[in-house]
């Protein structure tokens, strides 16, 4: 028999009963009043999780096309912006920037911490008139969180601009609040603390970010957020949606909404704590980020320690699925995600196998 | 007990037990061997389909998405482009293009016509330097085919202009072969011929569509052609992909290959014929498209009835899905699609639900 998959990667995470049940139903057509009942179902359920009342959007791609959206749908040619990175998802919203002919202010942190606070305000003082400054939420590719309440109230103090988030891995994990802390955008995708399959992005948008988009000139046609919104006044979206993928955020949204987000935030916070407990005492290894997030935890592989080769053998041997480092990272780190549908037993059967296997190369 | 749904729409259309069965599986991580033996057989098998031993790409989005990519990803800013346009999807192209700040030639036919080999090379020899020409293979609007055969030769003969085909609801349906007939780039969406859900577009695309890609000027990035094809080297896909909905291809894929591309268009060539023998016989109505394609068949409405109303009473009273005019056919047409996976005896319950409404609306 077949070992049963255990996944504890960062995206996708494992999928609730209830979703598969949804996705394996026949399917039903989009432009149908049972469709648009279930599609406003799920932007209902996008505002209580985003703590937002203002404007949700779903569109069919994955969190990049979401971070591409905002890009374009905020932004005019030659409009200055600043972006702060904290990993690889940072470096992704520069390189959308330089592909639609923007020419950012780039704020760099070291990989594991988070955007300084004073550094954020001096970098404001100095660059005057930004149309936006983009953040992570939390940073997949290091498992760094960052303050966005201090931050977006620093770029209020500061400036105009508008705050931009991608929170396509923290949504749903780590605490935040769209509407009190005056985030302007935050994108999300379907696959991680949302407990869905992916093949949807979100974006929610505040009044001030809605006038950006009604004046921005960067060029855009799948991703238009105001074809979208006149769309979803009919309940419908301007093209045919990944529909299986809707029906089964529909079924996720209802799950996390009867827990109640802050019981959601309450169970990452504690498994995260569990993990790193587990991981502390039977690894013993240095944890890589200094601003931890309740995603994932990132461990630093002992020098020699061959990651891409420990992960690949446990994946084919035992059916687990933990990520390793990307970029610079590659084959040094492991991240162990405890987000979503991940359970205790699911983080123990990793921690459990980690630490089988280093017992072996170290022997 | 409710009724047994049946879709009769020309997109998305009924999901094969095989596809839904797939997509009801545990979800599985898409950095691992095991979904890039997947997606490498998705590629294969849509080379298959498409008759092509050329690149294709996929991405997670509508078949809008697989259309912007082509127009982003083969043109510069300036270039010259000629649309021939038989319904909506067409006018579609002409709004990507001027979303993106070309000016397109638009060479109009009157709806339910198929593009005119004559009015073609007329206005090709009167457009010179064109970059690309850009045409519906089948417009879901209106039931339509192109000869792409014919008009790409004609292309060929007059211009060194790319050739773009928009084959969301062709592909799979109709015959159409990318390489004999020299298709630069064919676009598609899984939802239609290729019996899945939404949510996936694919692009083939000749060494000449690939040469253009290299120099196009047009900014994009989630789209970005160049980063796809690095990606696919290894398996992968350079964002989270869809996995539910690829795999839910890959099953798909295989009763394509199964049955033979060449006996699923003569598959399609026969249901079509019946249904517009049942249609003929127990509604007496006219059809819409003087060159019906096999994906559906357009029915005009007799005056004064309110063809949303007589859908909208099917749908909700009998459970069966049949697609109405759109645009300026709004209310005044029936669209019953006969493409995918759905059987004679799906078309034989929607034409006499049809017919038993229509004599009820008239008696």
């Amino acid at each position: 028999m077949a070992n049963k998959n255990i996944m504890l990667t960062p995206g996708p995470t494992p999928l609730p009963p209830q979703v598969l049940e949804a996705m394996s139903r026949p399917l039903i057509h989009h432009r149908t009043e049972e469709f648009g009942k279930i599609f406003a179902s799920v932007i209902e359920d996008m505002k209580y999780v985003y703590r937002t009342k203002q404007t949700v959007l779903m569109m069919t791609c994955s969190g990049t096309g979401a971070m591409e959206s905002a890009v374009t749908n905020l932004l005019s040619p030659g409009d200055a912006t600043l972006i702060c990175t904290t990993g690889a998802f940072g470096d992704r919203f520069v390189a959308i920037h330089k592909a639609f002919g923007l020419s950012p202010v780039v704020l760099p942190f070291e990989w594991g911490r988070a955007v300084d606070p004073d550094a954020l305000r001096a970098s404001l003082k100095a660059n005057k008139g930004l149309k936006a400054v983009f953040f992570q939420h939390t940073d997949t590719s290091t498992g760094v969180v960052n303050d966005l309440k201090t931050l977006a109230k620093i770029v209020r103090e500061e400036s105009d601009a508008l705050v931009v988030v991608d929170s396509v891995s923290g949504l749903a994990c780590e605490p935040l609040e769209t509407d009190a802390w005056g985030l302007d955008a935050v994108l999300t995708g379907s696959q991680k603390g949302l407990m869905n399959a992916p093949g949807l992005g979100f974006a929610a948008l505040s009044e001030r970010a809605w006038k950006a988009v009604e004046t921005a000139k960067l060029p855009r046609y799948n991703f238009d957020y105001r074809i979208m919104k006149k769309s979803l006044a009919d309940r419908e979206t301007p093209w045919t949606p990944a529909i299986s993928v809707v029906v089964g955020q529909a079924a996720a949204l209802k799950l996390l909404r009867a827990e109640g987000i802050e019981n959601v935030w309450k169970r990452h916070d504690e498994l995260a704590a569990h993990a790193r407990r587990a991981l502390s005492a039977q690894l013993g290894l240095p944890f890589y980020a200094k601003n931890p997030a309740n995603i994932l935890t990132g461990v630093v592989l002992p020098e020699g320690v061959d990651g891409v080769k420990l992960l690949a053998d446990i994946l084919r041997e035992e059916g687990i699925s933990i990520a390793g480092g990307q970029l610079q990272l590659k084959g040094k780190l492991v991240r162990l995600a405890h987000m979503g549908y991940i359970s205790k037993s699911d983080v123990d059967a990793g921690v459990e196998a980690l630490a089988r296997r280093l017992a072996k190369v170290k022997a």
